[in-house]
């Protein structure tokens, strides 16, 4: 018998931006980031661990309802970071690992925080390994995707944990019931990128304006802590919407320059405006692709929702919402 | 008999922009700026001087054919500079100034810079001062129009003149015909921008950004002025594109930030960047506003002209090209 196990792990949307790091390879950021942990846009992830047997791994991912081979380049990463755990923790076997996304494939929304946690978490207690959160941060991270390491929390994640100076994990500064608020994400795009994320972060620092943006990030950061804490929305809106404009100028001043912003973007971000002179509690902020997550209290998210529906462009809005941190359970769910 | 003069004098299009003032009443600019003098987008003033006269100033406007008293807030500001210099050169009389640009008002193109260039032009004139080149550029840039200064000249210009520190003129750095290039304006939006230029000046040095680059610009326009002199359109296009997404970046991070972008803007710069890398010798820049300047060599305009009109959301392309510098003649044609 297998020891089979189902996790579940939340995405995650950057107040703050990780972009730019270190040392890439080791998954270190150049600056901290901040992100809000989401409800809906969730991973499932089952692990069986066959100990002792010798066949290959094997590596699904559920897409149009049915279970398939994943893609080569997904899966060459998945492979490593089950290498990596079980050379870890000293186990030999076979895994077959099934994930889906709770969210569409081609919704634009980053699926590797929220997809190598729910893994991390998976493949850990199907190998008897019983992680505390920080510790599930740490892995989940050195799968190569820095904003999982967010994803291993609920509520409002920073990333180096607050005080210190170690990126090995993440920390919440606030739970999810702290302040409930909701991300409308407008979809402009549901085609892939055309540079990568990891690519983005090589490209970062050839950016003229980089080292002063890394100036700029820990007072922002601040604002935004201070905004959470005291459930202050004008102020993590201007904090949010300066964020956000912030990335996407490093992004079209790299050499050679990253252009993410589509017409329909464009459109969106000008809605978002409009709607905050006529009172509405929104900001827009966007991850290295051309989607808007718009941030709203809970009381302005149908009347954001039906105002970004009516933007030309925009192909589908997700309403999501703060969310609680990673689960498993027993037994192989997919 | 009135003394009457009608002078003529181009629109030009900044390579490299003047944005913020070190001192904007004085109009001096924080950095060097360069640009092409257009051919086809003119202003025509004509003006005619009653010595001795005391009647109020006359000032008209040509819109849709028909000459008609200016609106308020330009009247005023031609009001101003015609006291500026009648009381400059010691003349008393009475000024009937009549402009009309050759470009449509709705297009988005800046139209002082040729306004003011034509009317001091014209006054001068009018008034028997007979002004040097350098010193009409000095002039019209009194008028509080910084790019005035370069539209007194043909060709490329730069503003401060080179090798001086002194930024009351602009000085040529190459003849128009040293360089033919075209230049196609995709207009996405004919609709009066909500910041003004002026405006945005007094802003820019509230951009985290601005200082680093001030610091960028003049190894920037040393590229530029090396492209013209080795007519190197690769060169000059990077150099091109980098400048005009500085400029926005800029912009849009202000406090509080400027966005001059429509949807169509993002997708001419899109359409640019496709046909660039499809091979044809072709670049963008924009200035305060949201229609984009094509620049390109003149074999390429007929391809990039007709793929700029396939662009959703482009109203209209102009088609321009380096033009030569002012002129004036006897007599009052409007």
């Amino acid at each position: 018998m297998p020891s089979e196990i189902t996790a579940e792990a939340p995405s995650n949307i950057a107040l703050i931006k990780y972009w730019g790091a270190e040392d890439l390879g080791a998954v270190v950021p150049c600056n901290p980031s901040l992100s809000m942990t989401l409800d809906r846009c969730r991973s499932v992830c089952s692990a069986s661990f066959f100990e002792g047997d010798r066949r290959p791994d094997e590596i699904l991912l559920e897409r149009d309802g049915a279970l398939a081979p994943a893609p080569e380049s997904f899966s060459r990463r998945i492979a490593a970071h089950l290498v990596r755990l079980r050379t870890a923790w000293n186990r030999q076997g076979t895994l077959r690992i099934a994930t889906r996304n709770t969210f569409p494939a081609e919704a634009g929304i980053a699926s590797s925080a929220s997809g190598f946690t729910a893994l991390t978490l998976a493949v850990s207690r199907a190998l008897g390994i019983e992680l505390a959160p920080a510790e599930l941060s740490n892995w989940s991270r050195r799968s190569g995707s820095g904003s999982a390491s967010r994803s291993a929390f609920g509520g409002y994640v920073q990333w180096p944990a607050p005080g210190t100076a170690d990126a090995a994990s993440a920390a919440p500064v606030a739970d999810a019931e702290h302040w409930p608020l909701c991300d409308l994400v407008a979809i402009v795009s549901s085609s892939s990128k055309e540079v990568s994320s990891l690519e983005g972060h090589q490209r970062a620092a050839t950016s003229p304006y980089f080292r002063r943006r890394l100036e700029l990030v820990p007072g922002r950061l601040d604002t935004v802590r201070e905004a959470i804490a005291g459930r202050d929305f004008a102020r993590l809106a201007d904090a949010v919407d300066e964020e956000a404009i912030d990335l996407h100028l490093i992004m079209m001043s790299s050499r050679p320059p990253i252009f993410y912003w589509r017409p329909a973007t464009v459109a969106v971000l000008a809605e978002v405006r409009r709607l905050r002179r006529e009172g509405l509690a929104v900001c827009a902020t966007m991850d290295a692709g051309p989607n808007v997550h718009v941030l709203c209290e809970p009381q302005c998210a149908a009347d954001a929702e039906a105002a970004l529906r009516r933007v030309e462009g925009v192909e589908e809005v997700l309403a999501d919402r703060t969310g609680t941190g990673p689960v498993w359970r027993q037994g192989a769910e997919l």
